[in-house]
């Protein structure tokens, strides 16, 4: 196993990669999302809760019902987009917790305690979905996140069938087109927002 | 570029990683703990926030005085490793947009909305904790995240000077022993907590 990323892995992970609205018109295949997931379920979730519950809108219809849901700046790049996944998570996450964390009892941890569930569901699926962002980036894709849509009516939508899933935010998925970006956002010094102890 | 990664890396990344209760007994340096930052704050935020604020305890006694806000389960995994980073963010980061995302007013879209600031600032800064232990593990280094932990006891006393800052939650980092764990915890199918519509 390599020890370090090459320079260029870096590039493509972090130091050129970009947010995008503008998406080329080549497809995501089915394999290439459930690859998607097969990395970001190996990233650390406290206690293994994996508590991110994902819909991946692909087909046109699905992109078009959950672009009825967002604000009018996002209506187009989930459209354009070939896939948008909604990262979602479970308030009662910790019912899976004797299967994914057999060999204590986690899930009484969390039983009685919905602020605790809401608190750590949320951190959790929020890791879950910067991993998605990460891999999807690793395999050659472009994610283009947004959090401007309406949670409750998505919710009501895409998790109809699950009373305890909530929807949290979305990420189109694709290959970006550059010609449609601009200069990158200022990032700020280590001393700006770091204290070294 | 490279256009994607390669099995070794993601192996590295996310297939071999693990996280890491036991450390070896070596040193993690102040460059390999600005080169993570210079990793994180180029991932995505929302309209560039940057909420995260980090505090990197390496010396003994920065150490020991987060340790004693630790649960006991926890306190040993501080105390042994080369640097626990608290993950922090804050309520009012919008202070900073217009110099982060200059090309609009931000910073009004949330004045006057402490609770979508503070919405913002948790998703935000989880999503760059995240980076920042892909960014650690980038580099050749191990993880160890950790949630149980006095929130409010670490904030006082780390970020006695930043009334408007919250300590969030903690990681480890450092070269992990890996005669200190154990198999790891099941991973669910795709099918179990995705949809592909």
């Amino acid at each position: 196993m390599t020890n370090t990323l090459s320079d260029e892995a870096l590039d493509l992970l972090f130091r050129e990669a970009r947010s995008y609205n503008g998406w080329l018109d080549k497809d995501v295949s089915d394999e290439q999302i459930h690859a998607i997931y097969e990395l970001l379920k190996m990233g650390p979730t406290s206690a293994n809760q994996q508590p991110g519950r994902f819909v991946w809108c692909k087909s046109q219809d699905s992109r078009e019902r959950l672009a009825s849901h967002a604000s009018e700046g996002n209506r187009q790049k989930i459209l354009d987009a070939p896939v948008c996944v909604i990262i979602g998570y479970d308030l009662d996450f910790h019912e899976q917790l004797p299967w994914l964390f057999p060999h204590t009892d986690a899930k009484s941890w969390f039983a009685g305690d919905a602020d605790a569930r809401k608190e750590s569901a949320f951190r959790n699926s929020v890791l879950q979905g910067a991993y998605l962002m990460l891999a999807a980036r690793a395999l050659g894709l472009d994610c283009g996140p947004m959090s401007g849509f309406d949670q409750d009516a998505t919710t009501k939508e895409f998790f109809a069938d699950q009373p305890r899933y909530r929807a949290d935010w979305l990420c189109s998925i694709g290959y970006g087109d550059r010609s449609t970006i601009f200069d990158r956002s200022p990032r700020p010094e280590f001393d700006t927002f770091n204290k070294l102890l």
